[in-house]
């Protein structure tokens, strides 16, 4: 049994109705990645090894340390004794906005959140989203299905989320899995982005519930709908009603709860909207 | 319908096979809590606003602004306009510490990492746990089918995770929930040190995967014996290993998966261990 990427192998003990199995088994790792912008260390995030030139475009999109792809001259890639190490060459005028914004101890990190220290440091929405996805009910339940068929490290361990992109037939075009649902959904931004994938023409699912930082994140990408496959958090609601993000919780095939904008979303057989 | 503490109401368009249902739904809340200490602000986390006096304290001593739970003199919750203000007070000492502690930017956040800028900062055990605990397989499945009934914010809502401390015997002392997993943890870590628990006479249940700094937060808490709903990572499996931590995963009534120490945990019908 040789383990994918992404994971390794351990002992484990596994008991059941008082039997005992001793085996290896697959598991999902999880290692220290730090990020550093033109030699200077800027965060270090627990995330899963794999698609790491993705997750740094995609972070350093969400934490707005650049605006467009392009501005990303150079991923280096290095493993190190504690972890991995990520070089990123940007732009100086980004490295000094960067220098500036981390004196004043703005947002560093993946959450969204934690380098806050005051209240009133939090009140970030994003611009409106501007694209018009249509997405139907058979498109959504197939992508929800071909999306499983896909998270191949959550196959072998369990212990992944993956984020996806699907086109508005409900075509998988890219599916990324991390032990953290923050860092899935960072990987696919950096995927679409990479790929320049038309905003109009296509969704988001997370396996995850939808906080805060994911409709934050999805609405930052220009995403139009984000479909968790379980619930929501009452601030993402209002985020996404903010943002013009769609957002749909508990999508399973067969159903859904569209929380915001139910435009973008028809559930109807016939194709109506409410 | 109304909602219980950490819910609120939200209108909800619901699909199924085709047919549209609108109506009011419970959704689990997450906002910003800010904590600061002797009035300086010290960092800002997204979670539900229930049991903050616990999650104020556990917060404190696995950050390690405090070593005791006695050192917290006083604990002031208040509400704002953008969310929740916790004010601490703690002995000057422990405040000076705290404050170059924060000039060399060092963790800050409660994942454990977010604060870390170099790949070297963020190497931490924690000190071997002392607690011996023996826990039968029918405590523990006695303990999980207890947890599930007492989660009342995840029932009403779907949304949250739970931390819960059970006697070695199975019997439930202390359920918490939020829609953060580390702040789950965090709040019944606050509870079992406000009640000075016996750590030789229980474990802790958490109904989420079992990452890095669960564990991390578990064995600094001097927890023995932590059983996770979902999968460990193997970042997980190592710092139980070296902390003297047993780490089970996958733990559902009638069977569980052990990675670590696994003296503590006793699978056979007639308590034998492997």
């Amino acid at each position: 049994m040789s383990a994918p990427p992404g994971a390794v192998e351990r002992r484990v003990a596994r008991w059941r109705d008082g039997a005992l199995d001793e085996r290896a088994d697959r598991i999902a790792e999880e290692v220290p990645v730090a990020f550093a912008y033109n030699g200077e260390p800027f965060a270090v995030m627990m995330a899963t090894p794999s698609d790491l030139a993705d997750f740094a475009l995609g972070f350093s999109l969400t934490e707005g340390v650049i605006a467009h792809a392009e501005e990303l001259a150079d991923i280096g890639v290095a493993q190190r004794l504690e972890g991995w190490e990520i070089a990123l060459t940007i732009p100086p005028s980004r490295a000094r906005a960067l220098a500036s914004r981390e004196r004043t101890l703005e947002g560093r990190s993946g959450c969204g959140v934690c380098g806050s220290k005051r209240l009133d440091d939090l009140v970030r929405v994003p611009a409106p989203v501007a694209a018009e996805p249509r997405v139907s009910a058979s498109a959504l339940d197939a992508a929800l299905v071909a999306m499983a068929a896909r998270q191949s490290l959550a196959a072998a361990t369990g212990a992944t989320h993956a984020a996806a992109w699907a086109g508005a037939d409900g075509d998988i075009a890219f599916v990324r899995e991390d032990v953290g649902r923050h860092n899935a959904l960072d990987k696919l931004i950096g995927a679409i982005a990479r790929a320049n994938v038309d905003r109009d023409a296509g969704f988001a699912i997370v396996t995850s519930r939808a906080s805060y930082e994911l409709a934050m994140k999805a609405a930052g990408a220009g995403i139009g709908l984000l479909a968790a496959v379980s619930a929501p958090t009452a601030l993402a609601i209002s985020l996404a009603d903010s943002a013009n993000l769609t957002l749909i919780g508990f999508a399973r095939p067969g159903g859904c709860a569209v929380y915001t904008h139910h435009r973008r979303y028809a559930g109807a057989p016939q194709g109506g909207n409410p």
